[in-house]
């Protein structure tokens, strides 16, 4: 499938896929061959939306993209959470990633607007839910697929897909701990706040090892981040590296006791994240991919689309 | 030893014993055999004197506790620390307790005013710190004891203690994190705000068992406290009994990877937060005796003091 493919394009707009998270919006104008002509960002999320109505937010933003107003449009994210625009129900595991537009909600209004259903696992002993991550999912997968598929960022998300089916997944709330230990525990004086997050030296592989190799002493570990330092073991300007390395490594040990270390992992990343995770699963023994992470949604849209509309939109 | 013992008293103020901490002062007027003969208690702490000073808070609370100016004063606590009043560098391990007076530092000033070290683990693999929990342990430990002693709090802390010296110990965020994810995090919808730190109801044991059967889940399980509400199997108003049962349980697997379970626990604690200890502790199979946190300081200052003044101050 071709992606930003430049002039080889089969050329006219087909429908608009929106990414709706719950504080940003992404749409394409695509082609049926998976081509973006043209793109929308602004932060009106649904958080936003809440107040001001999804409408005309996604007019706004049809309206930039200069689509038709006979496009379909195909959404995906937080938009079709019960607090979104129409609630669009979770599908329950296992669930094959091909099957998702089958899920889809249409929004009552003029025009061709669908939305995408997350996934839950409805399982009492390990309930989780998903919303935007199945549709880059179903992006980075062909639909004979078995492995592994890690999503880093705030809530970071481990899926297990069998030869096409999402059978079971997890989320880890790595990025917001980092985000709130930093800010708003005693670690804020161990962390210098305007440091990115962590980085690949040293000071985040070590966080990253010992969290690894002892993952049961995280609650620990991030004291010792902090006397550590009290200590003069560790430099201040380390703290960020080391605490995602801590963060990070006790999510992978616990994603290597879940899913073994056996299989392919197709990581959807980005930017500086996307990196540090790419170093920490190679560290760790993973054989991972790394995959820009709007690509896979986009991607992922574009095969919802195909299923919904066929290829003669 | 007596303590508040009512009338028997050999009677006359011997010395005045302190705990100041981080954010608050706690001062008692004691007679040598450790009665109580008054108290005084505040809420200017370490923070709070680093701006108006250390001498005129504790000039206040002996004129309150009317304390004749010839009495030494026995301190422990954050007025130590390098931003305290006057440094009293760290013991490090291993330490004998019974050897804490031998660290303590004079404060220039009119009169007799020492403050009490703390204790330093200065490992790189384990760095860890203590300030006011050393003199609780002196407070509830015969000079052969051989066993745990677990300090819940804000900085949960375990201490192994051989023959009378500490020889490790580790601190757990525990308490801290609690609030910073109840407060800052996605679980804020899911933890109601002024409901008291957990329970012993089923909401707090199921926690706890969640994450002492499966540690290195710690931070998935915490995202699955949300999921599970959403999902309609939990209940809001059991959002923060389980979110405590969930650290707590984290805490005490680890500790029963560090220091197994065959040892005495001296649990250190006082009101909600000792009696969830309590049952936790009896819940994992600990065998721990709950011992009530000031009178742990108390008798640990008065231990103290008979070894730096002897029996005739």
């Amino acid at each position: 499938m071709a992606d930003r493919g430049g002039n080889v394009t089969s050329g006219r707009p087909a429908f608009v896929a929106v990414d709706w998270g719950t504080s940003s919006f992404r749409g394409w104008l695509m082609t049926v061959d998976g081509t973006s002509l043209a793109e929308t960002r602004g932060h009106e999320g649904m958080l936003h939306c809440a107040t001001s109505g999804f409408a005309p937010v996604l007019a706004d933003h049809l309206a930039r993209l200069g689509a038709a107003r006979e496009l379909p449009v195909l959404i995906c994210g937080m938009a079709g959470a019960r607090q979104g625009w129409i609630e669009a129900p979770y599908l329950h595991t296992p669930t094959r990633l091909d099957a998702l537009h089958s899920g889809a909600r249409r929004v009552e209004t003029a025009g061709d607007i669908r939305i995408l259903p997350g996934i839950a696992q409805a399982d009492a002993a390990a309930p989780d839910v998903m919303r935007g991550e199945e549709t880059q999912l179903l992006g980075v997968t062909e639909p004979d697929f078995t492995g592994l598929v890690c999503i880093p960022g705030t809530h970071s998300k481990w899926i297990r897909i069998d030869a096409g089916s999402v059978t079971s997944f997890a989320t880890y709330m790595t990025g917001e701990l980092f985000s709130v230990i930093a800010l708003h525990s005693i670690l804020k004086h161990a962390v210098v706040a305007d440091a990115p997050f962590g980085a690949t030296g040293s000071a985040f592989r070590d966080g990253l090892q010992r969290a690894y190799r002892a993952p049961t002493r995280l609650t620990s570990s991030l004291f010792g981040l902090r006397a550590g330092q009290l200590l003069g073991f560790e430099q201040h300007t380390d703290g960020a590296a080391h605490l995602s390395g801590l963060l990070i490594g006790a999510e992978l040990a616990d994603a290597v006791m879940q899913y073994g270390r056996e299989h392919p992992v197709r990581l959807i990343g980005a930017g500086t994240l996307g990196q540090l995770y790419a170093t920490a699963l190679a560290d760790i023994g993973f054989k991972a991919t790394l995959i820009d992470a709007e690509q896979a949604s986009r991607r992922g849209l574009v095969k919802a689309a195909i299923h919904l509309w066929g290829t003669q939109f």
